[in-house]
């Protein structure tokens, strides 16, 4: 970066670590910088300096959230859980507006080929959750993919000793998609999970 | 945004004033800071406040830079001057290893349409570094669209009375390139600017 001057090389460095930023969309988001006013950089500062000040993990599910425990968990039924990898996942969830209950967030799937255990992510703490009270329903929601897969049937079989219902989200061709471009394993399973109608 | 807690919605909105980035990028870009460390997301909010605070215009050639004239104008042969439209530019022409001389920034190009004259941009100054010194040639570098045409043919005739000499930078079918890709303008315009060899 020897041809961009200090200030814009190093705003460049930064916007580089973000996911997918490369070294000429970096110089694209630094010029925008530029050509703001001094208040509005001053904002977009104070906002990632705020969003690393004020977000914490809800101690409950795991969540984001700016409190103790997360507004979701303060407001749904803990009756049925749905199990997610990641903070993002909930969101995906909360825009299909047809889940009502509460969540774990796992923070992690099991990947051993990555180092990752079962201890690595939070599993006891899901076990605690519906060890301590009315939990019905446990909901895998991993991503179906193979550690997605793998971590749902992990911890359905220690979860279904204690008498609780354990259910996976269901995988098959996406609504709106063309089977055409469905790869041959989301058909196979679509077709092996078919339901009469 | 409401499904995002008030410090992710906020650094999400500040993303999203990015160019070309939308809600799901500003949700994985607002993700990564919060993985972020806190020296992490201090040292990336004071890259941004900071080149606010450091850059400005080089008084000369109207470049970014951190002084009041830049290295490219303490340095370099002031008798070729290659024209261009904004600061990225010059940043294109100096990888290309190509030129040697100096630059002049319009800060923009004629644009009726969108209410841009010739008093807008940078014109005036470049004929005072014209009139004032020893400027043998002028390279028009502005973009090969309708506007960066006009401006080119603009101040070419203002200053080929001085006397000095004005330049096209050439326009054809880009090296690598396939003709079948090419449109019938460039096409055209290579076809017409052929050269012997």
């Amino acid at each position: 970066m020897e041809v961009f001057i200090e200030p814009i090389g190093r705003l460049m460095n930064e916007f580089s670590k973000l996911p997918g930023v490369g070294q000429k969309t970096a110089q694209r988001y630094a010029y925008r910088v530029i050509g703001m006013t001094e208040g509005e950089a001053r904002a977009f500062a104070d906002a990632i300096v705020n969003v690393k000040r004020k977000v914490r993990f809800c101690k409950v599910c795991g969540n984001f959230t700016e409190d103790e425990v997360c507004a979701i968990c303060s407001s749904r039924d803990h009756s049925v859980l749905c199990v997610v990898k990641e903070p993002k996942d909930v969101i995906a969830i909360e825009k299909a507006h047809e889940f009502r209950g509460a969540y774990h967030v796992l923070h992690g799937v099991i990947d051993p080929m990555n180092g990752v255990s079962p201890n690595d992510i939070r599993i006891k703490e899901l076990l605690e959750r519906v060890g301590a009270g009315d939990v019905k329903e446990v909901i895998m929601a991993t991503n179906p993919d193979v550690e997605g897969e793998a971590t749902a049937m992990y911890i359905a079989k220690l979860l279904k000793p204690l008498g609780i219902t354990v259910t996976r989200i269901s995988r098959g061709v996406p609504i709106g998609s063309e089977l055409e471009y469905a790869d041959e394993i989301t058909l196979a399973r679509a077709l092996s999970e078919r339901k009469e109608i």
